[in-house]
């Protein structure tokens, strides 16, 4: 069982990692913070020196695919959205025939957090989610949202911080089973 | 009245461009493609040399801004998603004191076309586009959606053709009156 | 090619019913007022003297359901409502075994008419109808959303016209082929 | 303060009111049972009979209004959209002037538990109570999402059970405060 979470914050140690953090606590993840990565947008041309190919070689190889973003502008940043989108470059890519089918038998979570009325305003971040693991096969199998501004604000969300637990304690049954 | 176009798609001559074409037509619009301007990603860190700038100067000069987007991945491109990301800075940005008093009097409108299912698929841009303009107390005036794959696609969807022509017109008797 | 319509409405020549009327000009159709109607509430009994019976047994001889509902309280009308949640009933009902299969055909279409921004507020019942369409494997082939709140208000917007029209033409071209 | 809940399910001891005994265990709390009362759908008629008008008058009395509610076909009950479809008629209602401005000091909770991945599929659930409590100006304070299937089923999902026994200490802060 094997865990790749990608971090869409332009922050160190933001909401959205801290709440990741509970979920992932005493876990062997590959943890991808995006703002350390250079990732062209997609283009309909060539790229040849930015990180993506190195990530989508690591995601792959995954079990179960974390997306832990920010609420930005209502939307996942889009340092992440930058990363997803480029996946229409490797559906088309020959040196990786297969992405579709092992894309497929993936487990998907979304942890995201945000300031303004986030249970309501992350919706949209969710129901995308959704979308996007049935374009792909893959399994949304839970998301969480929590509440916070300010560095530090979600860790007084303890509906967040509940369900974090949870989160932590799931990916724990499912590496044991 | 002072229309303001910004394009998120890869392409040219796409299927969003194509529909806004219509929306557009006879009218004098600044036309962003953000493909042709360089834009990073919103980081913690100064930006001196990318094009930000110059656009969001370019934004708060006019009256409706248009944001003409592919749906890639369920969401808007990230190159439409980079620039909105930014805007966060501008809020605290003392050049600009008064943006947030700029935007606030504008009329937002969304074109956006997809392939997969795009008239329920696509909702979750329409969402979020709801959010960003309440959030900076602008007017949401309207959305069209479009069904489009390949290139050209969009020109079959009359639907889509006959909102963006009734577009047009409102975009035309705004002007007038 | 046999077209059912349930009108949810309180009203008389409400505002979702002359949009419907546009969209179903000049086709035979099989009109259900549910107004005129008696339907008890789902319950854990029997139900024995109401009009649901009647109902759905014209609901499983059409090829094309559709729902025409004002938007009350941001969601269907509850006259509507009532109706399909009576359908959980018919899933269970020894004497319409093939209730599932017969539904699994058929097309749906939502029009729908709010005065409090429908084309945002009324999204819900779009999702929600998607949804209901999933479970019975029916193809939730479109939705028009107009914008009216006093009676006749929906003919000015020409947009919804427009694709009423547009659906009425989409019918009649269904019925010809 | 005060309590009021309603429930919407067809069901003694369903699903959501095992969850909603949970939030409510230990509080004094007005429980209204929408199958055990007769409401008729709103109409254009005068209604006399039924116990529309007790409810509303307990209702309005109340600080804290929760909506306790399977999803029925990706919808709250028809027994709650019954009720609140009634609203309408109180807007109008000499006799009750200020139910506008007695409802906008209120907190709205929401409790739903449906079997077909509810997390995403009842969220038009959720996006319908938030427009409607805008309307009224309500605060919509929050929502919990169960899942289940037969009765019981919810017991088993740990997540929600944690989230209802945090609203249990959040209802009972409230009322010490």
């Amino acid at each position: 069982m094997n865990i790749i979470a990608f971090y869409g914050s332009i922050r160190d140690k933001g909401n959205s990692e801290k709440l990741a953090d509970i979920a992932l606590q005493n876990l062997a993840v590959t943890k991808i913070f995006l703002k350390d990565y250079h990732i062209d947008p997609i283009s309909t041309h060539h790229h040849e020196n930015d990180d993506y190919q190195k990530l989508i070689r690591k995601q792959v190889l995954a079990d179960i695919v974390l997306f832990v973003t920010p609420v930005y502008w209502y939307g996942m940043s889009s340092l992440l959205k930058l990363y997803i989108d480029r996946w229409s470059e490797t559906l088309r890519d020959p040196s990786m025939p297969n992405f579709r089918e092992r894309m497929r038998a993936k487990e998907v979570h979304l942890i995201t957090v945000g300031g303004d009325e986030p249970y309501i305003k992350a919706l949209p971040i969710v129901q995308q989610t959704q979308f996007i693991c049935d374009f792909l096969q893959m399994k949304f199998a839970g998301y969480i949202i929590g509440k916070g501004d300010k560095i530090g604000d979600v860790l007084t969300d303890k509906n967040a911080l509940n369900s974090a637990a949870h989160l932590n304690h799931y990916f724990k049954d499912l590496i044991n089973s």
